[in-house]
């Protein structure tokens, strides 16, 4: 292989489908790159690729010594390696070349305390340390991702300039990337991103069941929707994809491809992260977790296939009833029930990013967030825009839902949020998603909510105490023993 | 205080509400008991106590020694504190004073961990040790709790004649407490315990919200309602104080106490672990989730008052729309959705459990289980057997949904069940428990979800292959050039 006549100005280690293309993004890009993988057939497929994709600046290495000398000093390494214990081992294998001063990136879905565990470790040795959260997929990476780089900002100015070319750039906001904060808060915000991101697919996973299941659109017809969809408010990268799956023949038979993939929706670990941490930050994240389950039973597919037999038996057909409906008002209640409870799902993302920012002390910038998953992410869409717009008006707002903005367009949109659900229910077609998000207004914009009855029930059978609406103070009612004078 | 003449059978340290409680109940079914307290003034309370209640044969102890030396050998302790490091404070104070073959048994709310931790510890000091769940409240632990130790079998052994004694006494089952299983089995079957009991009240509050926000039902026909369920297949603690609670005056003012109860419900962690756990084992339990949600929105009282003023200012009152109902088919259909979700949140918990038990080799028995919560408990009911009975017919039930006895009564209510949350929806009334029961079942009886699509778009951008219905093997289409050249 052709080795660089100067030092590079980057290392990339690991070199699967995220990090190959973002080595061939960051050649592209005028910076020379040096490249390495443990499996070395990956080096060499990475520098083929980059000489037919316009002779780019990049070198393979199949040593990690002479790739990590290879790099001009003070050294950056980005790694794209599985999150967990190979990180630790690549950190091993690379920081044994490297020296004082030098930096190494994590660019994979880590748990964000691994990333302050080795942040901390490294800076013993003299070491800076990134955890950057990286969004796009396989196209992402290569034309331009979103960026969440968090950690040592001595680091981060150091790789500024690539970072910043690299990113997706979007016309009116700029590149997708921002320093994100301290410690492992890139990782955190990714982790968020990606649950928030579970809960777009669900939502459109329901708008899809209801028109099919029960307004009996064919793929064409869902093709057209999406595609329409894709023109206004929810113009997104998921909407638009999801408009090309429609459209895709199955090459191994007759019909579309869509029929024939198997109802099993695999997962990685961020989605179950975010629900576990909304529930130790107190902050309720219904729509994401709704996604979460959803992922759950769909894999239990031998399980509903005997359910169904059980239901099937006592009267349950797929779909309850035929009920009659207008196609055309079905899909306009179905897209405005699909960007209402996608409002919730964000907001409730938002508030973890901010509970999180509050506890850590990390002073995250939720309008800065929505502004860098514009372009580049799997949830880049036009929507973004009206909630760095929110929080542009108001940087303190208790939620996304009394933005003034959103809730009009909640106002406008509630009857016909509130029929497709009930329409749902009614034909037996579940809408988790949408149902959770609804409840989830529902209660957020409730005075008076009937908790005052689940505290009057534990303090009953566990003296936890309440308080009361109209004098201060902790009170604790005997209501067993009053219960018994009275009876 | 009076010394005891020869050693006591058992001690207890700790003496809060539930320990005194459950000190007396041990010394009044005849087991002499020594306690102690950091807090002297609790001993002398708990001894004052035990001398009105019928002269109980229990000691109180100022300083840890004698307590500890008060005790016949092997001593067995139990101790009632908080969770957390005041149980290793106290396992340090009273183990410097114990011996080989010494057992401590835990009986707080504890995570299933530091039991697994404590436990092997203790048996590098010679010591035994038990985690065990005690559920009950105040007035259980007196009269009879339900009891769920786990850890060692050996100690578990030496102190089963008091537990079956203390426990509640269930006629048709015998005593509410059975050795769980190994490790930390023991708490974390009380803290599933604890989420289902968590589910049970968020579906009761719902229930309360429709009969009274959309039926108008007063707190007397609230009480009598409730008193007539728990005449039926709803009977159970949780029902019998709901109705209770509605019958009592408030005696800082005119009305009904249950009104000036301010809508805010506290929790400890059990509720959040049982929610993080199901996350970690990949068992969909929407029903806990949402219980846990309610109460944190419940928390956010000025948020929702501010929201509210929003939401008014767009239409928006408290309920949306008054609907005609016809009050008793209300009744009827609330309590059919009630006990519907009932049947999906002893499902998600008792997954739960089984999810754990493989994952930990416990080998639990989920019936078992059922029979001890019978009684003594805050969950218990009537339906509690119908469980165990389930289990009975079919130890390998994938699902209490599909037990032929619950699946029936399921298809029964199911009509009433949606019409209740349509009503609710309608009427912007949130009931997440219920619907997201709803949405539970219609999800787990589907043969085919739109998981389809979701795995479709996971392999649109990430590359993540799907399965087929039609073929075995794991597929990747490139979905994006597909798309590009027929666009």
């Amino acid at each position: 292989m052709a080795a660089p006549s100067k030092p590079t100005r980057i290392g990339l280690a690991g070199l699967a489908v995220m990090g190959q293309n973002l080595a061939l993004n960051i050649a592209e890009k005028g910076f020379p790159i040096s490249v390495y993988n443990r499996t070395t057939s990956k080096v060499d497929e990475t520098v083929e690729r980059a000489k037919k994709e316009g002779d780019l600046p990049l070198y393979g290495f199949h040593d990690p010594e002479s790739f990590v000398q290879s790099i001009q000093k003070p050294r950056v390494i980005l790694m794209l390696v599985k999150a967990g214990a190979p990180v630790d081992q690549t950190i091993k294998t690379l920081s044994a070349y490297m020296e004082k001063g030098d930096c190494i990136i994590d660019g994979g879905n880590e748990w964000y305390e691994n990333t302050e565990r080795r942040e901390k470790a490294m800076a013993e040795m003299g070491l800076l340390y990134l955890g950057m959260g990286v969004s796009g997929g396989e196209e992402g990476a290569r034309n331009g991702p979103s960026l969440m780089p968090g950690g040592s900002f001595e680091a981060y100015k150091y790789v500024e300039d690539i970072l910043l070319k690299v990113a997706a750039q979007v016309s009116d906001s700029g590149p997708c990337v921002t320093y994100v904060g301290k410690g492992g808060s890139g990782n955190f915000v990714k982790m968020v991103h990606n649950g928030i991101e579970y809960g777009d697919m669900q939502l459109i996973a329901e708008a899809y069941d209801v028109l099919k299941s029960v307004g009996k659109l064919s793929n064409e017809e869902l093709q057209n929707v999406f595609s329409e969809w894709n023109k206004g408010e929810l113009l997104s990268f998921l909407i638009e994809i999801t408009a090309d799956i429609f459209g895709i023949k199955d090459d191994k038979g007759d019909g579309y491809l869509v029929d024939k993939v198997l109802d099993k929706t695999g997962m990685k670990g961020t989605g179950k992260w975010t629900v576990q941490q909304a529930a130790e930050l107190s902050v309720a994240a219904p729509t994401i977790a709704s996604s979460l389950d959803a992922r759950f039973l769909s894999g239990l597919k031998e399980e509903r296939v005997e359910a169904a037999k059980v239901f099937k038996a006592g009267g349950f057909g797929d779909v309850l009833t035929d009920q009659a409906v207008d196609k055309q008002k079905l899909i306009d209640d179905v897209r405005q029930a699909l960007y209402a409870s996608k409002i919730c799902s964000y907001a409730q993302g938002m508030n973890l990013i901010r509970a999180k920012s509050t506890e850590k002390g990390w002073d995250l910038k939720l309008g800065e967030l929505a502004r860098i998953w514009k372009g580049g992410c799997i949830i880049r869409a036009v929507f973004l825009d009206r909630i760095k717009k929110a929080y542009d008006r108001n940087l303190d707002l208790a939620n996304l839902l009394v933005d003034p903005e959103f809730a009009k367009e909640i106002i406008e949109r509630q009857s016909a949020w509130r029929r497709v659900i009930c329409l749902a229910i009614n034909s037996g077609i579940s809408t988790p998603g949408m149902s959770s998000s609804l409840a989830y207004f529902d209660t957020y914009r409730r005075e008076r909510l009937p908790a005052n009855l689940v505290q009057a029930q534990r303090d009953y059978f566990g003296a936890h105490t309440y308080e009361r609406v109209d004098i201060e103070g902790s009170f604790h009612t005997e209501w067993f023993k009053i219960a018994r004078q009275l009876n």
